[in-house]
């Protein structure tokens, strides 16, 4: 196995290969620093148009990185050489929306008519948010980002349908403003928050029960901001059961070779 | 038929039904002030997914704006209680690849399969050139944009490939950096220019002869800023041949019920 600093300064496809060989089997917050991680979704084919309107309609929660052609495994348009069955840590398999199995490989269940969808993650306005002075709770504890179901309703799609996913990070009220357009310019990975403090107003009724990812201390002083999130997807997936789904596992993304900063308006 | 001042004041849902009468058939530039404008496609089903995939995999020159449902035609993401079938003033219909018809309505020629794409149009933009002090010559001279086809590769799609496709606008140096800066934020709607200067840089011979829309005078001091363009979709279309096609005809947009505004990153 290698150690988190000599994956955290690789390149892309070095970290990738170390992971199609399992010697890296942990999430990848901080590997190959610098470069954009993703969300992963598979669907057959037959399902492939009813994701890309559901991405299309709904795109800060669903903001599209790439899109593979039926049956080939290769995201060409932002890794070319990187192979989706291999190349992430752990992935989750469902069958008819219900979770099956958690596997650190796919290359045994796929198919010809599979379509593999990479969605942004908010690791890559994190860095940003860093870098202005924005102080970002859960990284400083070391915890995954908590994440609430709202009752904000995505646009249907065809056959799938959903409810908003959100994360939430608290912020000190005097840089509430600089988290909005530090974020505000990094439309294709989420983008601005689509609500600020109030957690009732978008149903959550409890901001230390996430209904994913772990609690973060929200201090006096601190407006809980809240980010349409990558997960939602999944869970539009899960309810609207299609016969067949890969995605990612939480926390365990894919690496593609862009930038981070390439996501950037400016 | 309504003057183009009774037209410019108009609700969207006002000039939508003006048109829908026929009482204006003439271009669309103006009108509604301060809301979108939409290029369409409309495509059988069994090519939506390839189109949808040719914009996801070429945001910049074409920005969805709202997929219609199959044979439903109204875009509810933009604008309810519109009918692409009617509300545009002039269409274009297309059998394998080839221009076919002219019409001013297309109630007649629908049908249960065809799904329609509304994508986004360079007045979003350029009223905030014109805001930001930015002078937007063709608009000065009262003529269409020019528009050259690149030798810049779009990213192939299933059946759909082709090269992009640019508008041009002449600015003067010392405000590059603002029209760059300005149309930044407006990434749903062709964001910034993908080319400044060096019209051969993008295989352009020769300004004074564009390939669609009307030459402009380039003055001592401007340089030529190329900006995505959404007839790109339209020239891959033909280029790719699908059995039937229509679209808008260029200067008759579909006018939506958003403001230009709702575009902008801020």
């Amino acid at each position: 196995m290698k150690t988190f600093e000599e994956m955290a300064g690789l390149s892309p496809s070095g970290a990738r290969e170390v992971i199609r060989r399992k010697e890296w089997t942990g999430p990848t917050a901080g590997l190959a620093q610098g470069y954009v991680q993703a969300n992963l979704v598979v669907l057959p084919r037959d399902w492939a148009f009813d994701l890309l309107l559901f991405c299309q309609r709904n795109p800060r929660p669903c903001p599209v990185l790439d899109v593979t052609e039926p049956g080939y495994p290769t995201p060409r348009g932002i890794a070319r050489g990187a192979d989706i069955r291999t190349d992430l840590p752990k992935y989750r398999v469902y069958r008819d929306g219900v979770l099956e199995d958690e596997p650190l490989d796919v290359t045994d269940i796929w198919r010809d008519d599979l379509v593999g969808f990479l969605l942004g993650c908010s690791f890559t306005f994190e860095r940003a948010l860093v870098e202005a002075g924005v102080p970002v709770r859960h990284i400083e504890m070391g915890v995954n980002v908590p994440m609430y179901i709202t009752n904000i309703p995505c646009r249907a799609a065809g056959r799938l349908s959903g409810p908003m996913v959100v994360s939430m990070r608290p912020v000190p009220a005097g840089l509430v403003s600089k988290a909005v357009t530090t974020t505000s310019l990094f439309p294709a990975v989420h983008g601005a928050p689509v609500h600020a403090g109030d957690p009732q107003g978008i149903g959550i009724a409890d901001l230390s029960r996430p209904d994913f990812g772990d609690p973060v201390e929200v201090r006096d002083g601190e407006v809980p901001l809240f980010w349409a999130c990558g997960v939602t997807p999944q869970a539009a997936l899960m309810a609207s059961r299609p016969p067949f789904a890969i995605t990612h596992s939480p926390g365990y993304m894919f690496i593609g070779d862009k930038k981070d900063s390439e996501y950037s308006v400016f």
